[in-house]
């Protein structure tokens, strides 16, 4: 399925990193609350419509804007790119791609200047700008610190049926894989892929598609995220922490994934490593390998395989979501028909090996 | 079932805290590694049959004694009393409610003197001494800090079918009740119950008993519990992790629990609460309520509720294990037959409201 | 000295531990900005001329009571007694040591019932009850849970002129010692007492008193400590850090003394060890070890050792300050007249090894 | 001074980041125990001369080379180029400043290939390479995880007489400035500059030089920091904690400086925060703010900022220091002729107000 990429000839754009994400909430009063009052997050800027917010060490206008609307979905996934020049290789990139793309000189959400969105290759929103409102960075502002403190936009997370042919899509773009998970007939169930040198800007999940899985903000350490579970309890709203907290295999990061009013998923997220490197050697994990979502070999539930918010066209309306066509990793991990390892044995191949009975589905 | 409690007309003994535990593992060399290896547990003294074990702050000779023995149980649940006299109060108020008792000047364990077992109303070995050898307290010993390092013996927890006969003679012997788990039917589901100022020395979990449950070791702070996962994960054995790590509603600590090479449970527990007034609030939990085990809702795995560690008697034979008459927390909370709640709801009682799909077997 | 305490034949008391200090500040506005915007303290009430604070796991009306008044000063160190006969015997046992005494059957503050106030041997006023309102105790409630959140009283700490009088006084009072601080000579400058099962409900140290050195609360974890300088730096108050963050060697806490408005002096502490064994072992420390203090060689500033806080007779006068006639912690520690070392050497008695240059003044 | 750095026309080598220091030591075992034993460093290699360090999450061959020699000294601050061409542009580059230089196809120390090592035009001797030996990267150990883990080389610092001058040439080679501090007389008197999207790679602190000030190593939490100090006191060698911990106003990150058996200085550190945007802010701090080294206005021990390591030219002979002329930042603030505040006051320009009194020498 990966021929279904043109190979770009044009210099893809420089992407610094991810920036921000525009999600259309149904409820702004709801969302505001679990946003700024659950997580903290600081407001740069809200009118009746939209509310634009930032983690504590930000210096751009904002790294998420809920905007109201009829249907919960993501609008853009934005990137920001090196200089104003790039906008501009942007958006030939993406012609030349056969892409459709809109350019807004005065950009898409307040505090942006000149963008280009586009439905990309794999259907997602994808925008590219570089202008940007500088606002006050509060990193020292520890008269403001919450006990659950976000401190920076680490990621996003994107679900799609074919990940080789994302994969080929956001290599060609200028991103570099640091993990994935692969089984032995070689079928790719997830890639992560990084401009930042982290372990991922964003990252692909194989599934259906395309969707946005989640978007993903770092804290400075484990005691934070632990706050988070811990003050969702105190509000009786435990329901909406879906997994975790736990520590990641792939990327080592320590990890919580929690659901927003209309079900986003937001991950909370801290402790990856270094990759900027240009060698920064890649890990692949075995698809079986029971500690590589999570390296206690505590369960992935269903929801989290099967959930994710649709994904907005340029003209606001949701694009289809297309099947995946190979195996799904819950399928052939969770329950009855998978199997997992937590030890390789000697003589079987490590099949069913410390398997953790009970505590799958 | 309460009146099958005689109550005693002799004081009981002043017991300071729970003190150690003698338990009988299977692969002695298998059980080091575990405890000392894995753990971090320090050795004061171990010989071709025993090893005796303390946490860094303890000044006593041992926590845990670990005997070589041909079926993994426990021998003894031994607590400290106030002064030499207070073993021949224990032995006189045992003498009296009908139990067998067993007196060695000399101890039953290395590092200990005069002690008194018996076989308690509940079936339970129990052991009183005040006499004991001091050995370093390691407590600013941080050239020996380890990343998970274990600190303090914290408590028992037992399983005996009829919680609230047992709670009845433990209070008896001068137990307060900390907390217990109720339902609107007037049964009771498990009761914590202290001598020192913390949420508890010993519990009781409704359950076919008598058998251990656990024993709980403290940390000094989160990270160090969540080290212990990590480290699991890195010696690929995640598969003993049995549940957590994740916050308590019923004592508010934040824990984990691991499963040692026979399977015995260990708890590692850390940030419980002062219960020192006498007038220390009792708490009493729904056994409805989806947050009273874990506070975040995150499910109780079936093996936690059904698996525990049978326990001798004074000739060293295992108690028969009696069964409970009463419902069971699994049945009324887990799966099919049971429902839970994360918040009240106004017009139905509460029931379903909140309740994490998915995340329950 | 220590003969100036006749030993009293009535029993002391039963006090279960230090519960609530009443300090006089001269701006209650200002105070209150400290200690509760600054410091996160719970308001369980308030008016015109008095503040009721108290910490997120207290379940007793408050721990702090902040009084408007001319001079800044400490109107009373209260103590719960085990029951209400107990502040009998607190009347009985201080006027037989011919101190003043006055009962209050209402209570000196709100929220607490029959109480007995007394100016003691030592010149400071004790008071002593049982009865209390209870009020929530906010340990689940994470969702008011601060970064910097203190969550229990630990500890008072007094200065006196005579250690070792003081301490036979207390000792009678029921105290235990669980640390000092002495030298060669016999000279003690410093001992810690506890009822509760921690290192201390109060401590002695030598100087100009009586005075109140400080009040001590406790996190949950070293980082919240952490928090409240980050926080007083974010607020342009790091003036008033006076010292640390540190590790004590005495406690084996980790700590910090900050400064409120009036100069009333407050530590934050966290993680000292149990001490609820009757044999718990008591640590003597060399006051020329110069870890005693900071178990990381940090000196002491001298303000630590000099300033401190008037307190008050029962007619609400400041008590004249006695001046301590042996030798100064200061004056032997720090300085050009004062030595201290690191490391013990072999051949010269360890005098100015490992002394850490430039660090002291 | 600045007109002393010619202005290259050759394109500067695309640095990735700092990489390794080559240090010499004078008694390789004693610097063994220091840098393995008491900080957890693990060894790649080591022979009768050499030791090749690396912290947890490193894949390349070390980050730091102990080397025995007679003199305590500094002989390499080796960055990493992206690609092996930009060894040859380095070359070129230094060449053409006048600079002597060394090509080594094999490199200078095991592990590292192809590499130059020049003599900078500020008198360090810096090296650049590409090709390194991958070794196995120790993220996920946990087994080996110690309590006060160091996970990542950070950055070096050099003292240099004059920062305006070494900060062009910095900036020459493609270091962009994230933080400085200047007076309002313009003298500037620390630059802290950065390739990889951290606060620094490297920095320079205005005084005597060219010496080493200190190279740092990251950890991921702050407990992390405070068990070192914790370990270092227990093997009473806390008079080698030189300055902290505590929080840097500069970069935010929280820190400690110690000093290793030679005197060469070990910073520990850990949450600055992400520079990696083009337009990242820069942050100037004026020299008179008491926090702007360390955040809680703690003082700055004179040692601090007088001591330093010498430096090697490339036949191994220690670099004369040439001292500074201009003002120095320990004159300006610290003791009777400096100044400094905590708040801004509005009438006197903030001159001594808030100053920490008794807390500088």
């Amino acid at each position: 399925m990966t021929d279904f990429v043109p190979t770009p000839t044009l210099p893809a754009p420089d992407i610094v990193r991810c920036a921000y994400m525009e999600i259309v909430v149904t409820d702004l009063a709801r969302s505001r609350e679990f946003y700024v009052d659950v997580l903290g997050l600081h407001v740069t800027e809200e009118d009746e419509n939209n509310i634009y917010l930032r983690p504590l060490e930000e210096f751009i206008h904002h790294n998420l804007v809920l905007r109201k609307g009829p249907i919960a979905a993501v609008a853009a996934f934005a990137y920001r790119v090196k200089s104003p020049a790039e906008v501009d290789a942007a958006e030939a990139y993406y012609k030349e791609l056969g892409c459709r793309t809109e350019r807004r000189k005065e950009g898409f959400t307040k505090g942006i200047g000149d963008s280009v969105r586009v439905e990309d290759p794999l259907g997602f929103p994808y925008e590219f700008f570089h202008e940007v409102e500088h606002v006050e960075r509060l990193t020292q502002r520890y008269d403001l610190y919450s006990a659950g403190e976000l401190v920076r936009l680490d990621h996003f997370n994107q679900v799609t049926p074919d990940v080789p042919r994302g994969r080929k899509y956001l290599e060609d773009l200028g991103f570099r894989v640091s993990e994935d998970i692969q089984d032995s007939d070689g079928v790719t169930y997830a890639a992560w892929m990084h401009r930042k040198q982290t372990v991922h800007d964003t990252a692909l999940t194989g599934g259906n598609g395309p969707r946005m899985h989640h978007v993903a903000f770092a804290t400075h350490e484990k005691h934070n995220i632990i706050q988070i579970c811990d003050k969702m309890g105190a509000l009786r709203i435990s329901d909406r922490i879906e997994r975790g907290p736990g520590r990641h295999g792939v990327s080592n990061a320590f990890y919580l994934y929690i659901l927003d009013p209309d079900g986003h998923r937001i991950e909370i997220y801290t402790q990856d490593y270094y990759t900027g490197d240009p060698d920064n050697p890649t890990i692949t994990w075995d698809v079986h390998d029971n500690q590589r979502r999570d390296w206690w070999g505590n369960p992935v539930v269903p929801s989290w395989y099967t959930e994710a918010s649709l994904v907005l066209d340029l003209d606001g309306n949701p694009q289809p979501v297309i099947e995946r066509e190979e195996k799904s990793e819950m399928a052939v991990t969770v329950g009855a028909d998978g199997f997992s390892y937590t030890r390789k044995s000697d003589d079987d191949g490590g099949a069913q090996q410390g398997f953790k009975l009970g505590a799958q589905l």
